[in-house]
């Protein structure tokens, strides 16, 4: 991979250059190749909703946030590209919840769950659930099926980022709940969801971590999720 | 990278195995790394088109057959991603347009560069550009300013195929018209081409070269770029 510095004239600049933090990911082999495509997908996503986050994410992230309070056995699930874009987001995150971290990947290797739980552990995390797999998420013929007992074997509610969509609907159809961030409010993962944050997980992650720490903070008790996705599709459709 | 069969029970095989073509072009030192970031964020806005060729996609391409037929020196910018996409079609075009091929990377790199060549020769290209740059696109500070005076440096018409848009605005300065492939109606590169087609190159470019090599095609006289592009944003918000 070119390591060549990005000319700052180029009108994308900021843009490229959260792509050669994913890049790094990847040379790190803390991110798989198609990672860079499901990021790809995130951006073009984003970029129709001018990369802000709007008022149906965070009416999302107050619901997710009451939810993680009620839970008795909160898991926030890590991949590649998490791991590689906000791994100190996703463990302050981890912290303020008082939820655990488990690795779960599409190409799972022992190789890389060991990187990512050490760029995890690199970034203040403690206890990091994933290599060794001794339960399965049935009906997932994937890779993404093996689990921890302790982590999100046991789990009642579970955070994914980034995601394919079978895994979301396994995972419900196992009795848990599911909070989504996905910038695609048409994707399974998306209609799958308990609660789906149409947003980056940049942006996403240090808010819900901050709603945490909000005392008194409330969410919309008649909180549809439905209603949310129509809302975020209203605001990609409408530019 | 894993060679693991994607199992067939993946609701986006077809998809995922189109994004695994991809992945061998970065094993095969074709495609760069951040390709595979363009090609997500492509799939995104196919995605909201519905994966097909809309009209006001025909209509560019009917408008770019006519283009290529009066041009002079026709020119086809070949990248890593196109190369590992659709190298057989991007030669077939050339034949039926009489076109030259030219390489010209943004990561450029003189093995990246014999690469392509080599695949493009494989595919059934004869003479490939790019390897010699003996000129320069002025007003581009990127690698993408290498050009050579016998393929892009002289040619009237330029095809570009999943680009970055400060190129597209340097070649125009530059006096050339410009045919993008472009799924973003919204980007730099669609908006300061002279002809784009809104659309996945893996169709387009078939349907190009089919376009030339029907008798008595005739393209709509009051051709206007903009509203085409206004049809395609529409279809993508309309969905």
């Amino acid at each position: 991979m070119s390591q060549k510095p990005l000319p700052k004239s180029h009108p994308r600049f900021s843009s490229l250059s959260q792509r050669h933090a994913l890049e790094a990911g990847v040379k790190d082999g803390i991110t798989h190749p198609t990672g860079l495509i499901a990021f790809g997908r995130g951006e073009a996503f984003d970029y129709l909703l001018h990369e802000k986050t709007h008022p149906f994410a965070q009416k999302a992230i107050a619901k997710a946030a009451q939810e993680i309070r009620k839970a008795k056995n909160f898991v926030i699930s890590v991949n590649g590209n998490t791991s590689a874009l906000c791994p100190r987001e996703i463990v302050q995150l981890a912290r303020a919840s008082g939820g655990k971290l488990e690795v779960n990947l599409f190409y799972r290797s022992e190789e890389r769950i060991k990187k990512i739980i050490s760029a995890l552990k690199k970034s203040g995390a403690k206890k990091v659930y994933g290599l060794k797999d001794d339960a399965r998420v049935s009906g997932l013929a994937s890779d993404r099926a093996k689990i921890s007992s302790k982590g999100i074997g046991s789990a009642d509610l579970v955070l994914v980022m980034l995601e394919d969509g079978d895994r979301t609907e396994a995972l419900r159809k196992a009795g848990k709940k599911v909070i989504a961030v996905d910038l695609n409010p048409l994707s399974r993962t998306a209609r799958k969801a308990s609660i789906t944050i149409v947003d980056n997980v940049v942006r996403a992650i240090p808010l819900l971590t901050a709603e945490l720490k909000k005392k008194g903070a409330k969410s919309d008790a008649a909180y549809n999720n439905k209603k949310i996705l129509r809302q975020a599709e209203k605001a990609i459709r409408k530019g």
